[in-house]
């Protein structure tokens, strides 16, 4: 198939409207049946981390940043995944003090946690 | 309480990798409880929106461009809601048309389709 996605790189458009929330993060609790050979983010413990990382940047006062579920991001194998908009930086955690560093580092400092990042060569087996 | 919200912009990072989908398209597909006064983006159809997109994304051919589901968003009351990162534009959509602009207008041509489009002053009225 030919690959007829859009050409242009973002769509960034200097006239947009402000972003609602400075930054928002999504992180997958997909659930597959037990047994599937991707597995999948919520068997990984997604969904712990997601309620850990709601209530640490409520206790944080992040009042501007948004933590979501997700459905499936298709990186199932690197999981539990998370990807954080605008900047579009991936991570794979696995626990509360991951949570923590990316609280911490990323999105009050601005940093990112190298060691936790994703990078796009990172590609589920399927797709190689 | 304080805003103790991150004072970076945005947190942009030039030395970032590259974004691992070009688009990267939520649609809130929350449920909640019948009667609730803020009703759901899943009561008013969102997912049937989002197969219906999915699946015409597909067809079009958009294979950098992702569809997917995701938690409440918080804007229910305009719902059903979509995010669009990321350029972090926001949509109310009603109809299988509106994702049809969307798809021509937005993801494949790079445009907005203003009539659709959501801003920051749009608050739920629990936030106001």
């Amino acid at each position: 198939m030919n690959d007829l996605s859009p050409k242009t790189p973002a769509g960034l458009s200097g006239t947009d409207p402000a972003l609602f929330y400075d930054r928002h993060v999504f992180l997958c609790t997909n659930e597959r049946m037990a047994g599937h050979p991707r597995g999948c983010c919520k068997s990984r413990g997604s969904e712990k981390l997601r309620d850990y990382m709601k209530a640490r940047a409520k206790e944080l006062g992040f009042e501007k940043t948004r933590i979501n579920s997700a459905g499936c991001l298709d990186r199932c194998e690197l999981g539990p995944t998370m990807v954080i908009y605008p900047e579009g930086v991936w991570y794979s955690v696995q626990t509360p003090a991951d949570v923590d560093e990316i609280l911490e580092t990323h999105l009050k400092n601005g940093g990112r946690v190298q060691r936790l990042m994703l990078t796009p060569d990172q590609v589920p087996p399927k797709k190689k």
